[in-house]
């Protein structure tokens, strides 16, 4: 018969999960990472923070426990491989990457609540959990899908790269030439080329918020020659990036039906 | 002979049709319910209730009378199914969902009548004739195409949720930056991480109102690399539906030319 | 030898011109049409109006001068075909369209120079002129081009009008859902479904001018989630088009390689 | 053994390069160039120039050193080609189109540095450095790539004129409607077509500053068919321009798996 540890390591570790796609623990754990994010992201909000400071305490102490107690579990469970059995294999365990993250996820959670730290290293903690979420679902079709797609978007590397150049140098020339026009008239919106660039992305990228455009004859007619036709040029990326999600797709699909057969 | 009952089935009931699309009686009420809906969006505006009270009184007393003599009409047509035949039938029929929404479409058209209900719910009601569009044309190739389509959608949800995890992914790290970067300058509009998510949908988007952009200068280079990179990212789950919907229509074309031979 | 007229006749009538393109006299009228189209645009600004009125006046002149003379030609050379031959032929040819197309525009030149006519009127018959354009290259690659997508695009009707169902369905429900959640905070912008809808097509076609946007929080949800997932629907009738474009361009490709055989 | 002569033109001269891609010494002048490029603009910005035109000088003369030695390496260097050796040899080299670019360029800097050359003309001059990293990657796969996008595009003129040419109708049509309707109640905005030119420009690209738009309802109206209708024509020349970067890339890669083999 299977001891505990076997079972709970198979439920535990992705990669010795048998069966397709994700574990039930670990569906649940990944859950609980998500919600704890979204946690992390909406106690940024003054007004959340002082409206229900004891709600976030609570929720930062549930996860702070809960993440601990699978800590502790994954570092048990971790002595069913024989690499990782015993004391020793324990400490071995304790330092790879993987461990090194789910601890210091662990450990960051309890000095928030301890000595709360607000500013950037605070937010940033919290963000790297997103990487917990990438290490849970490391190996299942998810996950398969991603790398699929690193190597299609690898296997275009020149056409990104020309096509940003071709994008980046389409920035230039519309940058320099709305300075030229307009530098003494809206010092400053377009009184440097690195000020007229903000411009020329709000444009380019079709955002257009709308703080700044050209207001002479010259610079409209500038700007609007150099919209229609840059648009294109920028749009290049995105058809790539499209194109290379396409093609990583029809071969996971192939894979997967002949992985059926 | 042909009874009038069983006529008139044929040309009520959609599935009951032998032609192709839709009888000339389901397109006229086909028109009536999109007029209704008409009338029903413009009757929200409250310049044209107070400068056409009766004009809209009258419509939608013409529009209760016809819904509700199409609905006893398709109750007494739908004897000529044999399993809706006598009056047991007939409370049958009234029960089945397509037949409990031409009902309740008819029955709340009166009560906007009777009672005028403004506000959330009658608004809903309203929108709900919406649905009534979709029983109308469900045997015809427009409900075969939407089929298509949606099938099309499901083979490819891995792409899709995938895609559109990349999306939020992008989203939540734009807005963390502007969020770190601007927090203290524009407390309104970057002073948490969900306000700046504001900023991050419209920039992401395209939309670009104009109503929070960045100031500082690293603001701006931080919107502005972020802006280019991630509107290829947040344009992939267009790409995804525009080529689900091309080979919808393919495999359209394919049955219909299958059918003609 | 050939006669003037016969010679004439070639020039001027695009269906009779034996070469591949536009013959050099249709060349010269199609630029001189053009440039009449680009004076009547620039017309309209008042500020040229009055600081050039005589330079307006000449250019008129010049232009009636000339589109009549080429009637006059077009009149004569018709000569050549046997059907249109004659002084009753002459009559025939004066009522087919083209023919009364032409006439009209050199006829409405002289009427703007003898009583300017301003307001919708004159534009609408400045406008006009746009099609002159269309039938001077009626026998050309250009317009066998422009019927090859006219014919590629019929072919995808039924996409393209299901995929503009869906954008205004995208449409209805976003300005709806809007109006719900702001018609009390924002009555100008959100007062009544139609209103909304003007927020909607701003949005939904990513222009976003920025004059109408939510300001609540539940607004501002809901406008984030209705853009990112309507702007993947409204962008499927673009990439019909996009697709209708490229297949009547792959079949004109085919075309030529297979004359040149 | 090779002259030192032989070795340095090798490295210098992109045509001699025996290896793939760029040479060592000519990728440090490509980042050189780039970096000089980027010393321009951000030389246009008054805040900078003025907090530290010690840095900028002294990053200019770096500059104007680096490259009049580099292009008397290069002159030095073109006596191993035969044609260029000899004293005759140089003064031939000295005026091949690519050596003018260089001996410019090095000049320019020179002058900047003696009696800096603000405005216009000094901007073009600095702009002309893009010349430069063109010519030095002239023998590489990225010129390669470039060569066949240029060619993929050409292979396509009538569509992208054809295309254009549907767009700017677009365009007319659009501006003219507005100035039809709004020209009296928003004159500056409306009050002529090449006025409202600006508008459609701002709306059918969808960059959408907000310093225009329609305040009418017929005019929100018209100009919500025509963006939503415009898009679709507008987006169609970014389509084909993308295609034509996807055929050069197919094209790039069989010939480089054709090399390979």
């Amino acid at each position: 018969m299977e001891s505990l540890q076997t079972r709970l390591h198979r439920q535990l570790e992705p990669t010795a999960w048998p069966g397709d796609g994700v574990s039930v623990i670990n569906k649940l754990v990944l859950a609980l990472v998500s919600l704890s994010l979204l946690v992390a992201i909406f106690e940024t909000e003054p007004y959340i923070r002082t409206a229900a400071p004891d709600t976030l305490l609570a929720l930062k102490a549930f996860f702070a426990v809960t993440f601990t107690f699978e800590y502790l579990m994954r570092l048990w469970a971790a002595g069913a491989m024989p690499q990782y059995a015993g004391l020793r294999g324990k400490w071995r365990y304790f330092w790879t990457p993987i461990s090194a993250l789910d601890f210091t996820a662990a450990a960051f959670l309890w000095l928030e609540i301890l000595s709360p730290i607000h500013g950037t290293l605070g937010v940033l903690f919290r963000l790297a959990r997103i990487l917990r979420i990438f290490s849970l679902v490391r190996n299942s079709k998810w996950s398969r899908a991603l790398r699929l797609m690193g190597s299609a978007i690898k296997a275009r590397y020149i056409e990104l790269i020309l096509s940003l150049c071709l994008a980046v140098i389409a920035l230039a020339l519309s940058a320099t030439a709305l300075y030229l026009v307009e530098k003494d008239i809206q010092p400053d919106a377009f009184g440097s080329v690195p000020r007229s660039m903000w411009w020329a992305v709000a444009t380019l990228s079709t955002v257009g918020y709308g703080d700044v455009y050209p207001i002479t004859a010259l610079g409209k007619v500038i700007a609007g020659i150099s919209a229609l036709t840059a648009i294109a040029i920028v749009g290049i990326p995105a058809g790539i990036m499209a194109a290379a999600f396409s093609d990583a797709f029809q071969k996971f699909r192939n894979q997967d039906s002949a992985a059926q057969k």
